[in-house]
């Protein structure tokens, strides 16, 4: 029986979920691949702290070149996460011909068109199943079930951490503040969440599912993002009450000739099945004109759930590599017909706004009046009698408005002497 | 520019929307496959009836065995439906040595193992992406994506028709017959619309489902099946009361070493994504052990869907053929910790009973006394005032119990001078 070797970089939770999963389903997926998937080593450059699993000694190292300079490992599977040396170590393993499996979403996004056009030019796939979604199988959902189909919308549900705590905050009625920390007790979150809470880590896994919808990679700096940290649960009670879930959405619209692609917390309808996606969950919500409209939906974080992602590609890496293939189509193919992107203030939108004024007469008047001039028009208002309260929420919804305008009406109104704070300003999405 | 030459037997919705996109998309699949899909013949009984895509007259026969027989086609699609004489040119196709694509989901739940048999013995792939859930990637994330991921549930929403049924009672509170001729009127439901709504095109889903998953072709027999055709519109709202949804769902659970399999009108709580699924969506919920609970939904029917589903297989097709590659891991490997089914009257449930009796005192007491007696632990119980009704509904949820123990109880109080149809009686699942 033919053996495929596998090295490791990065013996993280998920590294260690990996290395459990290969141990403990070894025969089923010898019969599977037809070749054992044999682990030769796993390089960390922390080798001290205490894991879950047990390696030999002589398994271990924390010098990298003694994977990527091992001519018997087939497979490289990075584990590392961020850009350097991440990058290098891929680029090295790559030119020294072996296959890449990776989880690495930043380093992707950031810098992707390299690690593509080396893998092309060096004539290997590469494979990155657990950058999106973790063990969704999104990414291969992408790339061959929907091969032939062309996509209109893609909104995503990307950040574990954040719809936890945004799920907390409408369920458990507790502040930002406090859902972070629960999500930092319970292992959700990072102690520094800021890649996530304000939007960037789903902007990398946007840009990933762009490349595999419309074969474009963007640039990060050309997407609109705005993350969840100024988001507040009296918000967040509003929306439900007019019928809406307040969700980080990571959209990508395809309308004509332009691309419009946003990251932001979005006023979702209740009834639509992603504002029923909760706690950590992840789902991706995408348009396609052949097969329909699909929702894909499962944890976006724990370590089986990304091992799972990562085992998958090590199938197909090891399957392709007995065969000599080379996966041509993983290369997404650029959709030419698509000339610029949308800028977000050409971009139009429904919009919640919450003002807080001064609660006396001649208030929502003075509102309403400067609204009209810069042509918004109101939906519907709430503002609710509140006993000796100096300030009060008035809580609108604006029909179909440019960004533009919108920016320029509000920087007016708040302007007006009874407005109080910068009005806050959340996106509807009629989906 | 080598390429795949491909024969469709089957020239009805499904097949010309394949047409329609080999056509349209022809470039697209051109650079992800890396050669062209050339269609070279087409065969239907029928070569009268007018279709909205053109073909030149000599690519349209009546004769199958100009494409059997013709060496220079690599793949044939089967899209006949029904077994015969469907399996006789699949088995025919693989003797020859093509590769076969097929989206019939009778014929593989009824006589899957001759077919994959034979193309194991002859080196050949089989491809039915198309067979359940339309141009949702199921077969793929099962076979490949959650590759070394177990079991424990699938629940499906696996047939169209009787999704939209049920979604119009549901909604629109219409009743059975009705929502069953919309069904038709929309081309949703075939004029003998019973395969879907006794719930047999879901059981042959759910064979092919947990062939993928567990590795076993169960015998149609072994698998209890009940349709939607006895739901009436007074069930789907005393559910909805009590906050569930009915569905029809195809059921396969795992616990230690049995598995049990069924297809039914289940309550699930409104809460859940699958209480939402509406229309003609399908909808798969998988509990893996690795990836975590997901959910995979979209359109259950419509040409496009299906034929984005076939497309996705003919280029996995074309792809292995190219690389001379045998997907042995498409045949599901047999999960051997499993040594039984489990018999339908050894499962437990909770269940929604609705007795239709005489309105006198005593009545409530007569029945709870008898279901008492077999064990059954009441839940609840909602009886409603009704003026000058003389018969009127007792609905009462029960605690798991053993579907044994229902039957014998059922059967007394059914016996009883009071109650005056027999109950009706359907599944709860805690999902």
């Amino acid at each position: 029986m033919k053996k495929v070797y596998l090295g490791l970089l990065g013996f993280g939770n998920v590294g260690s979920g990996v290395v459990r999963i290969l141990r403990a389903r070894k025969s089923l997926l010898r019969n599977k691949v037809g070749c054992e998937l044999a682990l030769k080593k796993v390089c960390d450059k922390d080798l001290t702290s205490k894991r879950d699993i047990y390696l030999p000694r002589d398994m271990l190292t924390s010098d990298v070149n003694e994977i990527l300079n091992d001519p018997g490992i087939d497979i490289v599977i990075e584990l590392i996460g961020g850009i350097h040396p991440a990058k290098e170590f891929i680029m090295q393993a790559l030119n020294k011909g072996k296959y890449v499996v990776t989880a690495n979403k930043a380093l992707l996004a950031e810098q992707g068109k390299e690690i593509f056009d080396l893998a092309k030019s060096r004539g290997k796939s590469i494979y990155f199943e657990a950058s999106v979604g973790a063990g969704i199988p999104i990414i291969k959902s992408l790339r061959e079930g929907l091969a032939a189909d062309r996509f209109r919308h893609i909104f995503g549900i990307l950040n574990g951490t954040s719809n936890f705590i945004l799920s907390a905050m409408s369920e458990r009625k507790i502040d930002f503040n406090q859902a972070l920390t629960q999500a930092q007790r319970y292992g959700f979150a990072e102690r520094d969440a800021r890649l996530d809470i304000q939007g960037v880590d789903s902007l990398h896994k946007l840009v990933i599912l762009v490349y595999l919808c419309f074969g474009k990679l963007v640039n990060l700096n050309d997407v609109f993002v705005d993350g969840i940290q100024h988001i507040s649960l009296l918000d967040v009670a509003y929306a439900k009450e007019l019928g809406y879930e307040i969700k980080l959405l990571a959209i990508a619209a395809r309308e004509q000739d332009e691309l419009e692609l946003r990251v932001h917390p979005t006023l979702i309808p209740l009834e639509h099945p992603l504002a029923k996606v909760r706690g950590i969950n992840n789902a991706i919500y995408v348009c396609a004109d052949l097969a329909g409209d699909l929702l894909f939906f499962g944890p976006g974080a724990g370590k089986t759930a990304a091992a799972s992602a990562v085992i998958s590609d090590l199938q197909d890496a090891a399957l392709d590599l007995q065969a000599g293939l080379f996966r041509k189509r993983f290369f997404a193919i650029e959709d030419m017909s698509i000339k610029r992107l949308r800028r977000i203030d050409q971009t139009q939108s429904r919009f919640y706004i919450r003002f807080m004024a001064v609660d006396q007469p001649g208030v929502l008047a003075a509102i309403s009046r400067l609204l009209a001039k810069f042509d918004i028009s109101i939906a519907s208002v709430t503002q609710k009698e509140r006993k000796r309260a100096k300030v009060v929420p008035i809580v609108m919804i604006v029909h179909e408005v440019r960004e533009r305008n919108l920016r320029l009406a509000l920087k007016r109104i708040a302007g007006l002497d009874v407005v109080k704070e910068f009005p806050v300003v959340i996106r509807i999405e009629q989906i």
